[in-house]
């Protein structure tokens, strides 16, 4: 290993190594952690590399303590990648005050306003250097990646799936954040991040990077009935409405009585890496 | 439900409901918190009951959260119950200072001692109390129970399964205290718990219950190879001495490289819940 990565631990898991790691990011300026589970087969050759994108107040470690992906990955012989969600100890106000901006808060964006822009650039952290880094020191296949993520996880995986057509196979997300620069939880981030001329957020933005004409091929989108975000924050129905109009396959399933937590994201785990598995080449599912 | 019994949480999960209760408990004169994951066979007919004990310093959440058990007893039509370690809030000496002794170590047993005998009786709220409240509040078939855990856990599960053959259909354990009348980390909580008299402790000591003529048709047990504890508290050896002399069928099972810890537990309680739904009738597995 190099030595800008630092192993804080690793433990066999369902065949397979789970790993936390760190490194001294010079895209957030401040040292990031992140989680990776290395199956099995890639002791016998690189693996496809799944990117999970985590939502609101998460680290890395919530989906790898709650979203029990290990077991179907090690079957399919997936390498699991979990980002952090944010930049960390940067000193910028409100960073651990709000739990819908700053520690916690990325939206997988790069802010442009000051004091922000200098961390808060998670969407190139996300997109260049941590897969420059998965590259360099895991076993894996960067031809064959994917991407799938939860709620503000679900926003960065559908808006980076958009904006990098070419790099990923496929795209998934657990009731995501579709139209954020509406949305109340995260107007104000934006605000913040990007200034307050909004044509500045389309990038950032699922239903308008569609309108502007980004594309891809299709999207698998689970959403909870009994989600308390739903009708608020998520509104499903507006991804749905921008898929038809530009022609995007959407599989939109409304999961009955189920809520935002990872009780419901661990429920369709398998599915989502049975997805994901299919259009990685080579791969049985 | 009964005045007695309050929902804390309750989610969708995996077809069933995985939900945190509290009670009054009368036998460690507390309010008591534990979890319950109901599969969705339980609308149809009263589901087989699987307990499962929690590790020094685990609460209720750590296996319901990290265990990844609803998958399999959703398939397998299983509810699953998930105590806490020890009482809470009792305001004992050490109660909190000490990951070895008081809260998140409760061991399984009913303490004789002074100021603890009131408030530290596990074994009795495991056993009696708790029991009694899931038969009167959940959909639980109580002629159809199994038993398991982890470390301590697995010392609660194989001692109460010994102590009681009838009421259990099977036992099985991860990376169990075999003989905490000897080991390290155990030996100072016994002698606050129960005294200086060491006979005192062999109700509580699987080794010493088998030498004493408790006996359970047959065993199941994961260890890990690299398990920091392997040759200091849990020396599974001593089980498996203790179980040939007695004629107990062991299935002692090396696991290579994993660790004490829930990646480690995770990756086989698959084959757990498989053990106990094979031994609980009417099940298929």
């Amino acid at each position: 290993m190099s030595d800008r990565m630092k192993t804080i631990s690793s433990a066999k898991s369902h065949g397979g190594v789970q790993g936390v790691y760190s490194h001294a990011s010079d895209v957030c300026s401040c040292d990031m952690i992140f989680a990776v589970f290395v199956p099995p087969q890639a002791r016998e050759k690189p693996c496809p590399v799944v990117w999970y994108l985590s939502g609101l107040t998460c680290t890395h470690a919530n989906v790898m303590d709650k979203g029990e992906y290990r077991r179907m990955a090690a079957e399919l012989g997936l390498i699991v990648v979990c980002p952090d969600t944010s930049p960390r100890g940067a000193g910028i106000p409100d960073e651990k005050d709000n739990w819908q901006f700053g520690g916690g808060a990325g939206f997988y964006l790069d802010a442009t306003q000051e004091p922000y822009a200098r961390n808060y650039r998670m969407y190139s952290y996300v997109t260049e250097e941590l897969p420059a880094l998965i590259a360099r020191e895991f076993p894996a296949d960067m031809t064959r990646q994917a991407i799938f993520g939860h709620s503000m996880g679900g926003h960065g995986a559908l808006t980076i799936a958009l904006k990098n057509p070419g790099r990923f196979k496929s795209c998934s997300a657990f009731a995501p954040i579709v139209q954020p620069s509406t949305a109340g939880w995260s107007r104000p981030a934006f605000e913040k991040y990007l200034g307050a001329d909004e044509t500045s957020w389309r990038p950032y933005d699922t239903t308008l990077l569609i309108e502007d004409g980004h594309r891809f091929p299709e999207f698998f989108v689970d959403q909870g009935t009994s989600d308390g975000f739903l009708n608020d924050g998520l509104k499903p129905w507006l991804l749905e409405a921008a898929c038809a109009k530009a022609g995007i396959a959407l599989t939109l399933r409304m999961q009955d009585g189920y809520d935002h937590s990872y009780f419901f994201i661990s429920t369709f785990m398998d599915d989502h890496l049975r997805w994901h598995a299919q259009r990685l080449s080579d791969l049985k599912a």
